[in-house]
């Protein structure tokens, strides 16, 4: 099933920029990876803010859970997660 | 997946006595045949409100909207639904 | 550009049974046309609710108001329009 | 009765890794003592987040308030607890 | 144990002014009964408002639910209600 | 008159815990003095928080602000105060 | 002591014109009665609204709720009371 | 001075094609003698909704009111106002 | 114009007692000034809370915010400014 | 298209009073540029805060994403972004 999340990454000012650079390249290739086996489908930036909407697809809520806590930056993101149906003029 | 599920019911004054006893009484059976079917797991009251809290179990987010739509008082329902991951300490 | 759109639709009880029909019927003719402009992109529906959550893509707010005020329910509809920028990783 | 309880867990950077596990690990075994007792009946994962949902039983909320208390992790958790009512189709 | 009950009462116009007096003299009484049998045991006014505050004693949550759902304008009445634990300082 | 206050406190970590345990003391030592005046008349925990309801008494709000900000804690509280005005059943 | 007053008044359409002006004359009277009396202080329009912001002094939250019910339109109007304490600057 | 003011207008079912037709005619005759007279600057529509946000010039909150509730569709507007000062970087 | 103003002070811990002092000395000592201009006319302290509510009257919002930001505390005000308009029972 | 862009800055105190004024005047410099790009139309202060609001024009969220991004105080900016359509009046 698809899901719609919202989130947003505050990296803390304690991190250095090495270990802030560091975190956002595994990022992109764990998130490279989801793309890859399907469960990310779509990202987009939300206009002036350092946060993204994103459509996912997982079997059910842990899986979908699993996903996102697997992505290195998971520990300073604040996450919103929304299930959506199938619309009938989808089918 | 379990789904937490929140609803208030708010029946129009231009439905009869009669009208409204016969929409909780299919309701009540439609709630029964989807707690046979493992779908509708428990049902709480909000105190002081017409309102429920129910968990629900169904495949995924279009399963458990057919669910919800499939009860008679829907029309007057307004739903509220949270997807649910299993904990760690379930497995 | 893209946008994230979301209404619920609330039609009115003086419309009578054939008047909704009809208005559902009208409705669906508008969004296929929509989508075969490419337009209307996605659409996905709230679980337990009468609301749908759409991916739109116009030109600009103005198009993309166009398009949504085309909608024969529109008048009955409760819209709200989130702008989507591009994210780096799907360049 | 029951209460449905929601709580989100913060530790502070200023814990050691090291002191971190060893809370969580006593939040596990205490939580395992509740159960046991019948308090904590249930536990889900909010998916995307540190947070949790509970269905948990106690006489009163001073009783739940005791062992929601209890937990090593509390002096850190923001805790919102909703009373629970029978609903007339589980008698 | 104590809850604390927050309600607002909107009695609809289409009850004639004779069935609203009728409706009050008949909360009063009800009130009435609550207070003697100790399940109301105080209860004010939100100045500027039709609405109280009242601060109410049942076992449960189902209790209270009953005691709330027996007010003659219940139908009416918005509630909210908060459960209260005992204060150290008042043992 | 009347208020009901409600308030949260949240000690910072740059006190010791010896500084906390001589706030709470005098905290006790203040409330019950205030309990003595006939200010502060009921006290309730809210469960799951460290946050307290309290039912106090003052010729007005300034006489309350004065009983308030006499609590040792008082830097760290986050209150609010509501106004109550007798119920015509209370009279 | 003072209170700072927030209403907004919505007249329903079930009264005639007539019934309006007459209501809204007598709204002017005993507004200037309270005013004579000491109990209405200032009226500020909310600009663009229907809804005025008002310094209010009465003994005691009753007081003032027997101010505010006397005005013909009470039935009418959404009141929000806040009680105000003396700066020490005012002293 | 300027003001941002943001409204919605909400014309009621009671009122007849010709009657709205009628107000929306009056409600742009009006508009243009505001704009001409200098206190109405800039409108624009936000998408998807029957709603304006406009950039207002007059002499106080006063004179804004005046303008405003000049409209003939007023009496359904829903209307928010913010001030506005004049950013350094515009001097 | 007449604004109403609220803001609530929060000075950090970084502060030492003796700035913190001379602050409020400062503060006092500039308002007591804004006071005499006819600038600052009423302030009034929200119980409870280290919030104040003020009237305040300027040419308009931009003399408005020149005097706000000319207290020696602005930097750490949290401040809300409503545009307040004549009521016509003031004329 | 246009954009309505409200944000507020809160540069840390972590940065020295030198920094903060290069900042600020660099982003002045950028600001100027974007305005001379006819990116940024107008700036208002929004009186009693450190926040701005602001009309913009790009050809699409992105564009407006990589114009904000261009501040040099975005890092410390809470931005909040709104389309607009064009209003039919100004057309």
């Amino acid at each position: 099933m698809e899901f719609l999340v919202r989130f947003e990454t505050d990296l803390p000012d304690s991190l250095s920029s090495a270990e802030k650079a560091e975190l956002k390249s595994a990022e992109r290739s764990r998130a490279a990876e989801l793309r890859e086996a399907g469960i990310l489908k779509r990202l987009w930036r939300v206009p002036g803010r350092r946060a993204v909407v994103g459509l996912w697809e997982a079997s059910d809520a842990t899986a979908l859970h699993e996903a996102l806590s697997s992505l290195p930056q998971f520990p300073w993101m604040d996450v919103d997660v929304e299930p959506l149906a199938v619309h009938p003029q989808e089918r």
